[in-house]
């Protein structure tokens, strides 16, 4: 039976009627009023009776940023929308007809991947989502690995470096810091600082006085040195952070998500260089493959609605 | 129905019979021939038989250190023992008239942890056993998380800190070397270089040429300064890569094991304290506790008759 998946983000909602084997069906996306709670829940109930009417639905699953407690229940905390301690699940029961389930937007979007994606091979497999932060998923023995309170697998705040940078978390260090869209564009600004390998990116600087990662982006297709630089000095961080992350988790298989990853072999090149550099006890135990993610923004949609009928 | 623990380590196999409430019935112990593949295997079956005779017991369970498969079946390695890619559970079941299951010492400690100990009454645990080494196990939602190849839960090699100490597995930087048992004889040995605080220290090694763990411990016992203060000093790495793990595992509860928590309360107050000024995210969600492990070196043959009766 179809479900329905939404993602709440920062900036918009994206909803959609997705099948059981992944295939989305009808969409919709509205602005997300930042900072209004209500009309945030508002907007979600209207987008679920709005892609419900007509069909027959009996699950959806919503998708927020931030801590969701082990009992999917309560949001304890997200960023950018004043959600503290949240019965969302309920305040969603109690308008709508159907089973709601809601989940950490990383986590659908990785189980989207598992089920549906790169990852969908495999029993065991930890996800990196490189956007402005960087997101996390684990799956293991085919089951989404949530932590004992829920607010496990944020791999982007695993520390990297003691007494490193601050990060928004409040602790310092975290690969957050080091391995994010957010530290990309902070490399490159560096590189550009520097001249030399760094001329492309201070000549596209001078030009809009900031450089944005579309600029990036477009750098690196043009084989700049200085963009490509900076993409392969991240990949080193992540690189470095999954040979550690390989010790606790041992996943078969990485997947790299995020707009960062449309970057592909570039990223993970240097990613499995340094990771095969940095694993402890190399060659004593297999070794897991490094994929790209393959469903792109509408993994949050399609995993919050697997794993809403999964838990229905 | 009792089942029958193994728990191989360097220097000795111990073996028990348990009942399944995690009581030893009987017990047996013999020196480790090290080095000696066949002679380790035949003292493992003779043991099974010793403790088997006149008892009805279908499921024994050993326990080893190094890399186990996913399958429980092949020790891909194992240090002080010549196993590369050894089918350990063939060449004993080949002999045994019982079912056998194979498993990573440090999950069986943790599995009686968690079934018996400090860890009865959650569902999602993390272990860091610190011996000489430093081990791990981690349970979720009431089942041991062994990896997509059996080999994770190796918290001593998660990296603390980039270019640091190089460790036995190859890499740098692993927690086994700044939280173990041989890192807290390296710290109280540069106390007592050092001088100071370090008085204590440097007296006991002037006698004996050299500093061990029970020399540490009784300067500890003793409220010496140096001692107390590499203690601290010990609790404050492990501390800071729980709030680490904490972002990626989301444990209830941290058990600490091993033969240094034997100093309880002196080792778990810098953990905490470490542990609170760097967890990510602090004030958002719940905080798990810290226990010290219960079982001592029961553990290992305990968990291992659980695992075989779980498994069987």
């Amino acid at each position: 039976m179809d479900a329905i998946g939404i993602d709440i983000g920062g900036t918009k909602i994206a909803g959609a009627v997705v099948s059981k084997d992944g295939t989305i069906v009808a969409h919709d996306r509205v602005a997300t009023v930042a900072g209004d709670s209500g009309a945030i829940v508002d907007a979600v109930v209207q987008m679920i009776e709005k892609l419900a009417a007509g069909r027959d639905i009996r699950h959806a699953g919503v998708a927020a940023p931030g801590f969701i407690d082990v009992d999917q229940s309560i949001v304890y905390y997200t960023p950018n929308i004043p959600w503290r301690e949240e019965p969302l699940r309920q305040r969603l029961s109690g308008r709508l007809d159907l089973a709601i389930t809601i989940d950490n937007d990383a986590n659908a979007a990785g189980w989207a991947e598992f089920r549906f994606g790169a990852g969908r091979t495999v029993s065991d497999m930890t996800m990196l989502t490189i956007g402005t932060g960087v997101g996390g998923a684990i799956v293991t023995r085919d089951r989404l690995f949530r932590g004992g309170f829920g607010a496990g697998a944020e791999i982007g705040h695993l520390r990297v470096v003691p007494n490193g940078l601050i990060c928004g978390c409040g602790a310092r260090g975290c690969l957050e810091q080091y391995g994010s869209g957010r530290a990309l564009l902070r490399m490159a600004n560096s590189i550009a600082d520097a001249g030399g390998i760094g001329a492309g990116l201070a000549a596209v600087r001078a030009k809009t006085g900031t450089l944005e990662g579309h600029d990036i982006s477009e750098l690196i297709i043009n084989n700049d040195p200085g963009a490509r630089h900076a993409l392969a000095e991240l990949g080193r961080w992540l690189g470095e952070a999954c040979a550690s992350l390989s010790a606790v988790l041992d996943p078969q298989l990485f997947v790299i998500g995020g707009g960062v990853a449309l970057a592909g072999e570039l990223l993970l090149e240097p990613i499995r260089a340094a990771y095969l550099a940095h694993l402890p006890a190399r060659g004593y135990h297999p070794e897991p493959k490094f994929a790209i993610a393959e469903l792109g923004n509408d993994a949050g949609v399609v995993g919050a609605a697997d794993l809403a009928r999964h838990n229905g």
